[in-house]
This record gives structure tokens, C-alpha cells and sequence, in this order.
């Protein structure tokens, strides 16, 4: 035993190495790396997945975590061989010419969708995208055969999650959000234009992000914030985690920054006691997602926050907009075609309509070549709007393109778990809100860290929810707490 | 054949992928990684260091590499395989618990290197570098017991060179040096003070080096530029080649990106048809370094240079200062006691020091116990000077604590080199001043291009200069070059 466990936590450390060096190639890639590398760049991480695949299939890895998973091992160990034995068993149940071929399928894909992004036109797209599904298909079904191939997706980004219990939860989300959205339509307020207009040059915003980034208590030896066209978080190891923003207006980039620091916070706050094994992982997407949306949505876009940050920011905003109606203008709810820029009402109606479609698609309920008739009726329904361009519909997001089918669902799982913490914590930290408003974070973090960062992947992320804040996955929290937020708003 | 050929060509494949991906960990190292992340940066070196080890010392690619060289190649294979069984069978040299022990021992002698630095006493550090002049003597046994063990670490860089043929140049180099040192000294303008103040922004100065490198024709496409406390240049692919500058000092960070600048094109300007084999870097370190200061000293310090591009920088001089004055301060000479300050007539006697001082440490006719004597003595008979703290003296250089024993002597045949090009350029392409004064460096980046950088590593350095120049490494072209250029500036 003792020689096995040894052997598995050494394997563990490589593959650690590997999954950083993989990380910073791909951080390269999209900060620094020139334009025209891209060749060997693509031969540079072809040897890094070849490694990786290679260590995860090994047979003696197998027979190691065989032998130990009969074991009588308690603790860390024995959530250790279990993860990972689950890890191995599911990468070694795809065959590697079928895995090669995925990779081939989704790099072609991708520039499928770009191609048809620039002639907005779905159609050319469209056989990509039903090779794409066939194939996720086929990958659920290696994966697990007596499982719905749409549950095995899913749980590849959202483990214990089924589409069964997802669809009730959307079906009920769906109702509320969609009512929400028309008490707000019905307001006066709802039709009033805020003029925002904020002048600051770069080298300001960056100051502005970086003494937020301090206030959060990101540490500056253990991260980096750089550039990039859409800004990212990646873990190259335990004490590197890097995050970017774009400049291109400096909302968005403080907004963009904020959220990809609750993101980097998250993989700095998994116990040391994990690192190098498979455990120093997010327990979910949803759950990596919550932390990266509680900081921009509760905290960032929070009146108090604003009560107390806005006297330094006010400055650099035209005509010196007061508190009130710039906070206002930061929280505008507005149906719109594109899902990054939607506020926090409408962005969930985005990934419902997503959701539906791509469980569908891969359920084969519903064709590719019906896809953007159902995804234009959706849009009618849910937003009373029709994309004029694929552009503005359809061919919007890249994630179908690369493959990620159950991706899409765990955003709004995480601005729902995001909810949960945020009633917890103003429910049960005294003078939470004056906290926010005076920027004192650390006891905010603290919790976080103590309830949710620290576990990694040792539990399921509704397990660490029910924890720490009393309940699962529970949509209630979060149309209440939109309630809470907008109805004064709007109606106030 | 076929196969084997085949073969050998797809282990360089993944060999150039792996050095890539080391190159990238080691640049980001020096550029972007966030400071606490060196203990998982150093487990990432190791996976691809080892990978890299096996890859080499793989008996399969031996084995093909004995068949090949047995069989009637010609042209690029012949060159490819018998470069690339010379250094398998290096390396198959080498025991792998040796090269750990070597690794080992010059990462701690690195630390207690930069400890003896803090206390600027070099007592401390002695023990750690008996270590590795023990070790290198001992690689150099491993990898030819038959030769003198220096020859051999001196081969590892200049591939050709002998320490009895270089120990005959510099023994006539430093002669003339030293008279040439001695007739400036006996001038008046020798100990004139000429007043140099340049002011400039940092992003002002990167405007500056952004321009200069335009015109060397470095392609933004395929190269960077970022900051490092010591700049450097460094390939990751064909299409990938980054520089580095430092901004303390608007002269410093121009001259050194200019000198990064040179390296780079180097890298880039190897014949396509060697990518992904043995052959597709430099010839030697000499023949690189021979590029950068070709690019620095003869171009960017030469007064036809300035003479074009003094009236764009001018305005940044305090005092407007004159042509004529601002080009003898930046080409003022000066004993002093810090190698990487020192001007083109005196670096080379800081070379000669330290290529006798490590070539009898390597004989072992000097004990390290006595080295900071010799050091000293050296001093002052080269310079007159002699060193009042360690780390004016054998404490300044980090390369004996990284083992880089036979690497000085590099930087001196990088300086013959580089004057011997700028000797036949200026001789051979008509209106080559002219050329130099309008920044039009595309005849030279031509010429370069053509007999240098595209033969890789296919023939040795000395070999490349003799068809490029007629003649092998030549010092009397590099004193030539001194005194034609020194002579009038200090008693024209």
C-alpha cells in the first residue's frame, strides 16, 4: 500500500508539472506569445496532451489505484485514489483515435465559426457544428453507455448535476426571470437613458483595478495581470495564478478584472494540504464561477461598495454623475442579443435558451439544421427580440465550435450559488454591508476561503454549498435576491 | 534507412517542441512569473529536463542514428545525423545521477553565489565553486577522457576552438589592447569628462527602441519585446523569438535591446530547411554573440549611425549636446572594474583575465583558494586598477556559480567576429556608411542572412567566417577595427 501511494502521489506531481506547463503555454498564447508562433506553439502543446494522456493511461497507474482502492484508506488518501481512479477509468475509455479526432474536429470547427462569424452567415458553420455534436455524442457514450449523453456532459463541468433536476430548476428560473423582467418593463424608469461617460487613460484604469485587486486581498507575489482579448484566469501552479483584463472601456475592464479575481482568489484559497494531487482543483465550473460572480455582481456592483468607492472614481466621470444614477447606469436591465453584455436579470434567460437547445441537440430531439429557428423562437419568447444577423444569435459564442456541450448551464449555476453566499454572508456577518462599503473584504474572505476555497475537488460543489450556507443549489436564493436588488431600482 | 531517417527526423521534431516549451518556462521566469511561483516553476523545468534527457539517451535513437551513419547520406542528412549521434553520444556520456549532482550542486552554489554577493565577500562562495570546478573537470572526463579537460568545456561552446590556440590569440590581443589602452590614456581627451544627461519616459524610450528595431528589420510578428533585470534573447520556434530590455537608463535600454536585437535576427535568419533538426540554431556562441555586437558596437555606436539618427534623439540630451561630443561619451574609454560596463578596448583584457583565471582553475595549476589573488594581480596589470570589495572583483559574475566554465572566451570571438563582418562590409558594399547614416540596414541584414545566419549550425563557426570574410577568426581585424576607430576620436 504504502508503495503504491507513494507511486500514485509522484505520478500526481508530474502530472501537476505538466497541467502548469500546459497552463502557461496556453497563457502565452493569448498574452504575449507573437502572432505568427502559432505553429509551433500547436506542436509545443501537442507534446504536453500527448504527456498527459500518456501518464493518465498508464497501466500501472491503473493497477496502483486498483490495488489501492481496496484498501482500507480514510481521509485525504482515500478521496485522492477515488478522484483520480475516476479520472483514469474515464480517460482511459477513450480511445486515442477517437480523441485525436475530437481535437481535429473542434480546431477545424472553431475555424469554421470564425469564417462564418466574418461572413455572419450560420449555414457554412452548420455541418461543423453537427460533426461537433455526433462526436460529443459519441464521447458520452465511451464515457458511460447507460447514461443519457447529455447527464455525461454535463457532469464533465458540473459533477451530480443530471439534466432532469436542471430542467425543473430552469423551467421554475425561467418563469421568475421572465417576470421580473416585465415588473421592471412596466416601470418609468425602464425607458430612462443614464448617460455614462468615464475618461480615464490606461495607465489609471490599471491603477484603479490594481487597488481593488489589493483591496481583495489578491496577493502580488503569487499572481500576474496581464492583457488579453477575453479576459481569463489560469492556475499555472499553487502559488501562480494569473488573470487578465482588456481596456477597452474602463467599466468593463474594472468589471473584467474584479471577476477574474474572484476566480484567481478561489484556486489560491484551495488547501496547501492538496497541492500536487487531484484534489487542488475547483469542485465545479459552477462553483469556480460563483466565486468570479460574487465579487463583480454582489460585491462590485453593490450600492454600498459604491457608497464608499465612488468618491475616488467620481472624478473621472462626465458631469460627475451623482451616486444614485450611476449606480443606476452600472445596473441597467436591458433585453439584448448578446449574452456577454447582459445584466444579471437577462443573462440567465441567455443560458436557459442555451441550455435547451444544446441538451436537444445532443438528446437528437432537435437538428443542427433546425437549431437557429428554435434558437430565434426562444429569443422571441424570452426577450420579445429577433437577431437580425447569425451574428447577433446563433453564431455569437464560440463554445459549441470547441466542443463544450454542459458548459453553458454552469454560469447561471454559479450566479445562483453566488446568491446563496451573498444572503448568507448579509445575513450573518454583522455589518456586512458597512464592510463592503469601507472595502474591508477580509472577513468576507475569510469565509469564503474557510467553507468553499479550501475544500478544492475534495467534495461536490452542492455538498460544499450545503455546508456552508444550509441548502443545495437553490434558484429561490437568487430570484430573491434579484428582487431584492432591482425592484428598488427600478421601482424605488 | 527510410524508417530510420524518418524516425530521427520525429524525435527532433519533439526534441525542438520540448526545448521550446523550456525556453518558454525559462523566459517567463525571467519576465512574468509572479515571485513565489519558483518552486513549481522549477518542478516544471525538471519534467521537461528529464523528458528532454530521455529523449537524447533513448537507445532507439541511438541505435537508428549508428545505422544512418553507416549508410551513404549526403547534403542535410548527413549533416543532421552525424550533429545529432555527436551529441547523443554526449550525453549518453554523461550518467544521469551525475548531470543531477551537477545540477544540483550549481543551483546552490548560484544561491550561496548571490549570499557572497549580499556580503560582498567572496570567502563564503569558495567552497561551493571548488565544488564545481571539481564537477566540470569531471563532466569533461565523462565526455572525453582523452582530451584536456578545458578543451573539452571550451568545445561544448565554441565547437573547433583549442585553449592553445586561443591562449596564442589572446596573448597577442591583450598586448595590443594594452598598447592601445596606453596611447588613449596618454591624451588630453582621455580625462576630459564629457557631460551625457538623456531624459526620457520609459514609453518615450520604448518609442525610440520600437523604431531602431523596425529598421534592423525584426518582424513584430515573430518576435516580443518585454523587461528583465538582465536582458536576454531567447527562441521558441521558428516564428517565435523574444527579446528583453531594462529601463534604467534611456543609453542602457537602447543598446541593449539593440544587442538583443542582433541575437534575434540570428535566430530568425536560420534556413527554413533546418527547422525541427539539430541544425537549426547558432554555430557557436562566439558566432552569436558576433552578431549582437556587430549590431551594437559597429552599427549603433558608429558615427555614420548617429550621424542620421542624432537629430531624432537630440532634443532628449541635456544641452542639446553636439554630435561630435555625444558620440565620444558614448564611445568614451575607461579601465573599470565591471566587465558588462566596460567599453570595446577593454572588455576584451576582462575576458582575457577571466579566460586565464578559469582555464588553470579547470588545469587545476590555480586553486580556488588562490583565484581572487590572481584576480587581483590581473587587475592591475591589465588595468591598473585594483579591486577594493569582492564584488568589484571575482564576485561580479555569476557564470563560474552556473558552471559555465569556457563561456568567457565567447564574448571576445563574438567581437573578432563581429569586426571582421563590419571590416568586409564596409570594404565590399559600396556606400556601406551612407547605408549606416540613412538606417537603410536591409543590404547588410542581406548579407548577414545570406552567409551567416542561414547555415545554422550546419558548419562550424570558423568555417562560416572564412567563406563569409576569407579568413577564420582573425584578431588583427579586430585591433584594426580599434585603433581606426578609437585613434581619431581620442586624437583627432
Amino acid at each position: 500500500m504504502k508503495k503504491n501511494l507513494a507511486y500514485i502521489y509522484a505520478v500526481q506531481k508530474d502530472l501537476s508539472a505538466l497541467y502548469g506547463i500546459g497552463a502557461l503555454l496556453g497563457w502565452d498564447e493569448r498574452t504575449h506569445m507573437p502572432r505568427k508562433a502559432v505553429s509551433s506553439r500547436a506542436d509545443q502543446q501537442k507534446v504536453i496532451h500527448d504527456l498527459i494522456y500518456d501518464t493518465m493511461t498508464a497501466d500501472k497507474l491503473f493497477e496502483s489505484l486498483q490495488c489501492l482502492s481496496n484498501d482500507s484508506l480514510t481521509g485525504k488518501h482515500r478521496v485522492v485514489v477515488d478522484e483520480l481512479l475516476k479520472e483514469v477509468v474515464k480517460v482511459r475509455r477513450i480511445p486515442r483515435a477517437f480523441y485525436q479526432e475530437l481535437v481535429k474536429t473542434v480546431v477545424m470547427a472553431q475555424a469554421a465559426w470564425e469564417d462564418a462569424r466574418r461572413k455572419n452567415d450560420f449555414t457554412s458553420f452548420a455541418k461543423h457544428l453537427t460533426r461537433v455534436v455526433e462526436l460529443k455524442r459519441q464521447e458520452a457514450v465511451h464515457l458511460d453507455p447507460d447514461k443519457r449523453p447529455y447527464a455525461v456532459l454535463l457532469n464533465e463541468h458540473e459533477e451530480g448535476m443530471t439534466p432532469e433536476k436542471l430542467t425543473e430548476l430552469f423551467d421554475y428560473l425561467k418563469t421568475e426571470l421572465i417576470d421580473i423582467l416585465n415588473t421592471i418593463k412596466a416601470t418609468a424608469r425602464f425607458n430612462e437613458q443614464v448617460p455614462l461617460d468615464i475618461r480615464m487613460s490606461q495607465a489609471r484604469q490599471k491603477n484603479v483595478i490594481d487597488k481593488m485587486l489589493r483591496k481583495m486581498q489578491l496577493p502580488r507575489d503569487r499572481t500576474s495581470l496581464d492583457i488579453s482579448t477575453h479576459p481569463f484566469t489560469i492556475k499555472l501552479g499553487a502559488n501562480d495564478v494569473r488573470i487578465t483584463t482588456r481596456y477597452i472601456d474602463p467599466l468593463d475592464a474594472f468589471f473584467a478584472a474584479i471577476h477574474e479575481a474572484g476566480h484567481a482568489l478561489y484556486e489560491l484559497g484551495i488547501a496547501k494540504k492538496y497541492e500536487n494531487t487531484i484534489l487542488f482543483y475547483a469542485s465545479s465550473v459552477g462553483m469556480h464561477e460563483s466565486q468570479s460572480r460574487f465579487w463583480e455582481n454582489m460585491i462590485a456592483k453593490n450600492r454600498s461598495f459604491w457608497e464608499g468607492f465612488y468618491p475616488y472614481f467620481q472624478k473621472h466621470v462626465a458631469g460627475g454623475l451623482p451616486l444614485d444614477q450611476f449606480y443606476r447606469a452600472i445596473n441597467q436591465i436591458k433585453p439584448s442579443f448578446i449574452r456577454v453584455n447582459a445584466d444579471e436579470v437577462t443573462y440567465g434567460l441567455h443560458i436557459i435558451l442555451r441550455y435547451e437547445i444544446e441538451r436537444d441537440l445532443i438528446d437528437g430531439t432537435l437538428s443542427v439544421a433546425d437549431a437557429k429557428d428554435a434558437w430565434n423562437a426562444k429569443m422571441k419568447h424570452y426577450f420579445d427580440l429577433t437577431p437580425a444577423t447569425d451574428n447577433d444569435g446563433i453564431l455569437q459564442d464560440v463554445h459549441w465550435a470547441g466542443g463544450a456541450f454542459g458548459y453553458f448551464p454552469t454560469y447561471t449555476i454559479g450566479s445562483i450559488y453566488a446568491s446563496q453566499i451573498y444572503n448568507h454572508l448579509t445575513a450573518t456577518i454583522p455589518g456586512c454591508s458597512d464592510q463592503i462599503a469601507a472595502q474591508q473584504f477580509k472577513p468576507i474572505l475569510s469565509w469564503l476561503r474557510k467553507h468553499i476555497h479550501s475544500k478544492g475537488k475534495s467534495m461536490l460543489a452542492e455538498q460544499i454549498m450545503a455546508d456552508a450556507c444550509g441548502n443545495g443549489l437553490d434558484p429561490k436564493e437568487f430570484v430573491k435576491y434579484l428582487r431584492d436588488k432591482y425592484i428598488p431600482i427600478y421601482e424605488g
